[in-house]
């Protein structure tokens, strides 16, 4: 298994690109629709925010996965067709748009976007930018794909991993944006994964599922769960593998290396979340299960005073001790642990339940770094789980007490 | 029935007082310790956190209030007395010294702490505070009581009431300590009640539970849910009433009373959360129940993307609806209204899910006030309900940060 600096037009047989047609303020002169596109036919798999109210693209890109087959990809930033009257219409339109220019039926279309919610997207421009960039499609438009999805995120997210399936090397790519409105469960706004892997559409969605557990649903940065949430994966086939039809070792291999690739993009989008100075993992072990395990961890990672001790690089633990008591995790405060570990160091603040005495000079130098890890042992038990998440900065503030206007 | 500027110390036969012992570093030069003192034994009652993790004074006080009686409150700030080894016998010296000093019995003593997790009581620092400030309790100590128990606090909350109980005049009198680490169930973290009405110590129970059902429980600051949290209420019967022993007329007068005292608390705690610049409150109507009412108007009181968007006086509804949305709370995206108001004026931003176009100079307007209310009409459902809460500001970010150090 191999780690690549690559994107979703890696794989053999994908293709994209973007264009910026104005969705942004023109003056940005920002990318903002992007395309991937395979040359054939890929069996596909999504997953969508589990929030009521949802974009308009999520519920017409359900519907266009639900036969298990896709073959291109059409995404906006900056409006989220999100509780506008015209939003059906307009993903509608948009997927047409895409289907015309790439020769291919609309239900072949996945559609998503992201921005602000309850703007309506300017149609015509949409479509036009559509028109304009199918024909320019490029292997290496994958990083252009990945720019042009950004909102407040300040770097892309785009990676990729091959692995061998039956003798056969097979790619899997993928671009992410994150940064805001990130809870547990599809913790990203918008991914796209494809892969030249033969996989059949059953064993892709349970692939896809799999990863998705430990990896995008264990992200959070501001505990919001997205309107518009869609993470899909696109399979063209090109690898020339035999096609993966069932949980065989193929479709272990497939899963541990979709894994990989999913938690460096977790990574990368809890460490970009807004405003976020730091990446926070915490790690959750001797629970009772793994379900206990990743309650605890979840309730961690989303608390604020946690975040914000850990933005002023303060082993205040007592504060993790809290939200782990609140998150409704099986656990007994008299037997927990917690260390602190980083580049810098490691450190144990707290044994069975209770302080431990800290060089707190110590404890701050392993703090202040770039890439935290909070662990915790509840006990004895088996269960064990990971979380991704980002320190609460004055910038989170700034971001979002301006970021529509 | 009339609120009154007063405290716990308003009601008949209560005394008070607060001393500066030096658990608060002493050139800070605060009060840190206060007593509340019945001169007759009381039925009582109390509400803790759910919290896994319980401070040691919160499992002493539920043990001593399990016979429903009491007669004095002994509580701390600064040290939370939470998670340290001496923890248990140091909240049990504490209820001996207060006994001692009061001539009562151990169990009849409420003891309470807040502030840092993980520290150690000063016991012998506690019993001489206690020791020296028995004797000087008098019945204006209530507003010290009040002072004693903050912790970022910035200002004090304490009020009165009276009601009128089978021809007598009664008063209840409260003070509570809140700021940060609060959440919604128990969104507090100390708060002492006091009347001169006779009540039963099941019906004392009863309304204490149903009055902090729809105020302390629907106040979040910053969704952490405290492992000290502490409500208590102390009847001394002084008022002559006759004994409220069911659900009668005068329990209902009772329980409206004490809600109306609960509801200036629960402001005026939401109010002055960390950091906070502004007053929230969501009102939530036309739900299918009242309990879907309480978790979408929760929900929204907790959203930091929509504290982050008050704090900055933007009408982002998008984000109000998202939070409703990955509530659980039932509802129907197509028939959502959501309107801003302050003293500034009223402003529809959003009906049947749908943007309203609104003139943002008014909208700005009306957020930039010190207590804005957002109303959400979810249907014509019957279930409707308020949460209070407050802003997200840069000095929530700063005041955590940096609390413990």
């Amino acid at each position: 298994m191999k780690i690549l600096k690559g994107n979703v037009t890696t794989p053999r047989g994908f293709t994209g690109g973007a264009i910026c047609c104005s969705i942004k303020p023109t003056n940005t002169r920002r990318t903002d629709l992007g395309i991937i596109y395979s040359e054939v036919p890929c069996t596909a798999a999504g997953i969508f925010t589990t929030n009521k109210v949802q974009a308009a693209p999520v519920k017409l890109t359900r519907k266009h996965l639900a036969n298990g087959r896709a073959q291109a990809v059409a995404a906006n930033s900056y409006v989220a067709n999100t509780c506008t009257p015209d939003g059906d219409e307009t993903a509608l339109a948009m997927a047409e748009a895409a289907a015309d220019a790439l020769g291919l039926e609309t239900a072949d279309i996945i559609v998503a976007s992201t921005g602000v919610i309850g703007r309506s997207l300017p149609v015509d421009a949409v479509k036009d930018g559509i028109a304009t960039l199918a024909p320019q499609l490029h292997v290496d438009g994958g990083d252009a794909v990945a720019k042009a999805i950004m909102t407040t995120d300040t770097v892309d997210k785009q990676a990729a991993i091959q692995c061998t399936l039956g003798g056969k090397t097979c790619t899997i790519g993928v671009v992410a944006k994150g940064s805001g409105m990130i809870d547990i469960q599809m913790g990203t706004m918008l991914a796209f994964t494809t892969t030249d892997a033969a996989i059949s559409a059953s064993m892709l969605d349970a692939a896809l599922r799999t990863a998705a557990e430990t990896t995008f649903n264990m992200v959070c940065v501001d505990g919001d769960m997205s309107t518009n949430d869609t993470l899909t994966i696109m399979a063209n086939g090109l690898a020339g593998n035999t096609e993966i039809r069932e949980k065989n070792a193929d479709w272990q291999t497939f899963v541990d290396a979709l894994t990989v690739l999913y938690t460096e993009m977790a990574k990368a989008l809890a460490a970009d979340g807004e405003g976020a100075t730091k990446l926070v993992m915490a790690t959750v072990s001797g629970a009772v299960s793994e379900k206990d395990a990743r309650i605890a961890a979840k309730s961690i990672i989303r608390s604020d005073l946690v975040k914000t001790a850990l933005f002023g690089s303060d082993a205040n633990w007592g504060r993790i001790l809290c939200a782990i008591g609140y998150s409704g995790a099986a656990m007994d405060p008299e037997t927990v642990e917690v260390s602190f570990s980083s580049e810098a160091g490691d450190i144990t603040v707290c044994q069975a339940g209770r302080a431990v005495p800290v060089d707190e000079d110590r404890a701050t130098a392993i703090l202040d770094t770039k890439a935290v890890t909070i662990r915790v042992c509840l006990g004895e038990g088996p269960g064990k789980a990971t979380a991704y998440g980002c320190d609460l900065s004055y910038d989170y503030v700034k971001i979002n007490g301006d970021y529509r206007s």
